[in-house]
């Protein structure tokens, strides 16, 4: 007997027509005798409005109750999944994250996943029933709710998967699989029939919004194989696993376009030790995720210019700690660019095939696009473009890199 | 420090500037230096809304699907309160059924409330905060929630209120008290300034719908005095407590009318003994709740006519019923009259003060009003009359006892 566990998003449970589709695949795939784990997002706009609704009330609500009060939007489309599937005689049960015990750190809103007793999921799947756990949430030890932070449901669906050593990870969403690019700037993307943990982690940190990171990086952990696929169409979509080095046999897999960035620059800072600690220091104690970080030495040796990313919607409070840094540090002060687009290129193929990051510039170069800050990890190269730049940069890389092959 | 319980029902927390109202109102009473826990319902319209989109999936649905569904109802509206009141800065929590303790049956949409472990609840008062608890659920032993029936709120209510040793539970509600009888039918209906559990049993459980009967009864075993009264007007309402001899001037207290009953009468049943108990063991079985029972002997000695009342909504499976159970039994028959309305008065005083049956079927028949069955206890006489004769019936009761005085 074989162990599923599926995860239907928001979009995928969006109405009672689309709950009771989700049922008939679910009951089918239990008929053919598999044991069936169902993680289920918040239907629709649910989560939305209820944050509405709170917004008229507050606008910094208190994490807690905002935890007590979002939760609500999964426990609803759990339980009606529940109740289609009874109605077309699958039997199933709905339980909340607590209820199937899903045990997080006591950080409300952004708790991560710490244990899974599944005395109560496992004793519901022998009585043949489906279980439908509510995504995005587990309790803390003080039994309080907690919602587990952006990416949440496919983060529970794997943990869960994980925990209950699940044959596969069924991710259902509203694309059919992990394409070479975006199709909608390119229509040559491929859709991939697998890709490693690895290169989707880096394609799903940079903005390929299909999977969330902290989803993948669980699967990875774990050895947990992920199939991502349609909620509407019954065709393979792909699959994240281990590498396998029989495919790898391109370079890049996938190219992948940000705009949600924005650049800051701080000018001329005495060359000092310590003087980058102290800035990024005070980013992290802000919250701010920064992600590329370019450092470059004025001629003269004593003065050095950094740059760095933030997301658009950090940039204000990026720009303003960076001001009050330069100022400290008697450097010319600091400036910010939210007119700027990412465009990265990934694969694991990289690793041992040298030139990757010289044809990369090389075709931006051909279509006179203009590169302003470049990182690059083992299986990743980045670069920042000048905004509106980017589309025409991942389509020259895709074809540079033959991917709709 | 006087403990507080508060209890606002769903038309209270209707929307987000009523939810802002209640926790200004909150907020007050805390300031006096009140310890106050707050029981929510479901805003507004919320249930019947989550009650609209299950039924598009089932009509039957499975009792603890539908207790996780509608739960979170009371979940919205407890975040918003206490983010409303963390907003003027009352230090606010809001709690589940589950967390704060409230410990029902196993008995899906309608556990009774088995006990209630206060330790969450005494902590966060303890630390000063506004405790708001979800009406109408708990849990059970296996963690999975539990709503414990109509009425709920005002019973969770008052059993918290119990737990606490609490001075008084305050219901606050769209009426500012209990009276004589219906303004609606009675412009004279004087607002009552107190009454004892039993007078308001006896009402509660005839029709006037102010506060359900299993929250009088909850609140008459523990001694817990509530305060029936108006969440937007400032005006002291009911006392519901303990009978109090010295007020007991009027053997009536109040008139009430139900329309919503229904008559079914089973004709020449051979009289044997048991055929009664036969009768409603099945009504019972079939979870119909049986109101006035009359038995009248025809003159042969032999044969007895039987009549008894139901919910209107019980009607036709309440007659298909008696009709299988009269062919059994050989009787003639069993007919069903829905165009009946009863009309009751209760008052603990008539106990000592003989007449007063006498009295209302006079002023009954005064105004030609036919009575066509009757049921009487220790505090309380109902009479069913034909429909649409139940208003002139209350207006006539309503002056003959003098209760607008």
């Amino acid at each position: 007997m074989v162990t599923i566990v599926h995860k239907y998003g928001g979009t995928s449970v969006g109405s009672v027509e689309k709950i009771k589709n989700v049922a008939k695949k679910v009951a089918a795939v239990r008929a053919k005798g598999n044991k069936v784990v169902v993680i289920v997002s918040a239907m629709g706009h649910t989560t939305d409005e209820l944050i509405d609704l709170m917004h008229q009330i507050t606008k910094e609500p208190h994490p807690r109750e905002y935890d007590m009060l979002v939760s609500t939007g999964e426990q609803v489309s759990a339980a009606l999944l529940s109740l289609a599937l009874q109605e077309i005689s699958c039997p199933a049960i709905s339980l909340t994250g607590g209820q199937a015990g899903v045990e997080t750190e006591d950080i409300y809103r952004k708790g991560r996943i710490k244990n899974i007793k599944l005395k109560r999921i496992e004793q519901e799947l022998k009585e043949g029933k489906v279980v439908i756990v509510t995504g995005f949430q587990g309790i803390d030890s003080k039994g309080d709710i907690i919602t587990i932070g952006r990416g949440g449901s496919d983060t529970s669906a794997v943990a869960i998967a994980a925990a209950l050593k699940a044959d596969v990870c069924d991710i259902y969403t509203d694309v059919d699989g992990v394409y070479t690019t975006d199709p909608r700037i390119v229509t040559e993307a491929k859709k991939l029939k697998t890709i490693s943990y690895e290169e989707m982690l880096e394609l799903a940190s940079l903005g390929a919004q299909v999977l969330h990171p902290r989803a993948v990086e669980c699967a990875m952990v774990y050895g947990i194989k992920i199939h991502l696929r349609s909620s509407t169409k019954d065709i393979e979509g792909t699959y994240i696993r281990e590498g396998n080095k029989m495919e790898v046999k391109k370079a890049v897999r996938g190219v992948a376009l940000d705009k949600d960035i924005a650049k800051i620059g701080i000018l001329k800072v005495p060359d000092k030790p310590g003087s980058a600690a102290k800035l990024f220091k005070a980013l992290a104690d802000a919250k701010i995720n920064v992600d590329m970080i370019i450092q470059s030495v004025h001629s003269a040796g004593s003065q050095a210019d950094m740059a760095f990313t933030v997301g658009k919607g950090d940039a204000i409070r990026a720009l303003e700690i960076t001001k009050n840094i330069a100022k400290a540090q008697k450097a010319e002060g600091a400036v910010c660019d939210t007119e700027v687009e990412k465009v990265s290129i990934v694969g694991t193929g990289m690793i041992s095939q040298p030139g990757v990051a010289a044809k990369m510039f090389e075709a931006l170069s051909s279509k006179k696009i203009n590169i302003e800050m470049i990182s690059t990890s083992e299986i990743k190269i980045s670069c920042v473009v000048t905004a509106g730049q980017g589309k025409k940069a991942v389509a020259v890389l895709h074809k540079k890199f033959d991917l709709g092959k």
